[in-house]
């Protein structure tokens, strides 16, 4: 199956013409609202509706952050935002897995709602997604389950965003990858996992996301020089490098003062070592 | 070590009073100058003189992008573009490693020259990076070769930008990771050599750049799908996706048409397989 892909212009005429509703799934990158593309802020320009999963907890830091980006980058207010009520999530279940699918079915239904109620034939509805949607979000997975579901006619485009594993390796002057080396991009969960069974030689560059734990700490002494950071992208973002077993001490404290001062934490960190 | 980011105006103010000499490894994305954030359009308009590298072959498109960049994102002119003669570089190595940081160094060592007879005391000087400086280009570790000689005299800030690993992803509309996966991203080299060892598997979800041998050939009859893009971010795009065994074949044969027709190709896959 070839694809190719339709430049921007005709596809905003296609769907115009086909009457068919187009939901964005757009990447505002990792905080900041300079991070934002040029391609989003054209996107912004151009939807009615813009969805917004209504989130507990870290909820009010998230929705300051998007009406600032609104603020700059989209001024005409010429859209309408509209809350999905966001379902509760079993963050305890021990299949992991399947909670989430459950969770995101549940989500999918309350968006499709939404987009059948709110948006009209033709019109662009949009979710904003931090960093970038192709990176350990759920919004593309969603749209997909409206799109099986065949209830709702919809179209729907992915536009990039900056990852705060982008900003990670830009604010510590870092590549993400060796020399003609291989990187690796984990949650916490599936490293800790991995390192039960043995980390192979040949695995030297690892960037770990969503890592309660900080599995990184169970790594001392094997040689590892380890890229930390905090809020990246925004005014709180803290950062920490060095060989690992000098400052994974420093990281832990850190990131508990941090957490305990701030309600929530966001992290992730790259670690390194010399390729065999 | 704790590094605190500054916000950028207070970058600015510094570099000014300090009188160093600031160079930017900015990332534009991936073809298309709709890409570019708005922080790199912002630095655009900081850079007194761009240092190109003056590449061959492929040389002619890349300029013309670059000015494409440019002329759309710092239409002002008021900087200089100061071309780099490039080494030679020898690309039949049987060490890859060491050839690229013998030709990593007598690039530095150009660069180095041209920041010091062309940029003043004070001055901001630019690398425009295709995609993101953090994935598979050298542009970093040049800035830290030429602070590690320490002739001149050098502040450095890394802007990242849009992959075309993130094209992939957005236009064939797939996240990088399944839920709660880790995702490998590898030179096609290294790939070939981990077949040949033998494939883990709990690696499932692998993203191939700069392959020249389509490795992916030597995957099929496991479960994989593909997701191929050539030309990502540029109206050149082309797309093929679906279960490997059934496309590789259309893939192998569009990318050599593709690659007669224009006279060089630039292509990365994703291979996903069910985790177990």
């Amino acid at each position: 199956m070839v694809i190719k892909q339709l430049p921007g212009v005709w596809w905003g005429v296609l769907c115009t013409v086909w009457d068919v509703r187009t939901v964005l799934a757009i990447g505002v990158g990792a905080g900041d609202p300079e991070l934002l593309t040029v391609q989003a802020v054209e996107a912004l320009n151009r939807v009615d509706v813009f969805f917004v999963f209504d989130k507990g907890e870290s909820g009010a830091d998230l929705d300051e952050a998007r009406r600032a980006i609104l603020l700059r980058h989209a001024p005409g207010e010429k859209y309408r935002v509209v809350e999905v009520p966001d379902p509760r999530r079993d963050r305890q279940a021990s299949a992991y897995t399947a909670a989430v699918t459950d969770w995101r079915d549940e989500r999918a239904a309350r968006l499709e709602r939404a987009i059948e109620t709110e948006l009209t034939d033709g019109g662009v509805g949009a979710i904003l997604v931090w960093g970038d949607p192709a990176l350990y979000d759920g919004t593309i997975r969603i749209l997909d389950t409206i799109i099986e579901r065949g209830v709702v006619e919809l179209d729907h485009r992915v536009i990039p965003g900056i990852s705060s594993i982008q900003l990670l390796a830009a604010h510590h002057r870092v590549p993400l990858n060796q020399v003609a080396g291989s990187v690796v991009v984990t949650p916490g969960r599936l490293l800790a996992r991995q390192l039960a069974r043995g980390l192979d030689d040949t695995v030297t560059d690892i960037v770990v996301m969503l890592d309660a734990e900080l599995v990184c700490t169970r790594l001392r002494g094997q040689g590892f020089t380890i890229y930390w950071g905090a809020y990246l992208g925004s005014d709180d973002e803290v950062l920490i490098a060095g060989e690992l077993d000098q400052v994974v001490d420093d990281i832990v404290r850190t990131r508990r003062e941090l957490r305990e001062r701030k309600g929530w934490i966001m992290d992730s960190y790259l670690l390194r070592r010399a390729r065999t």
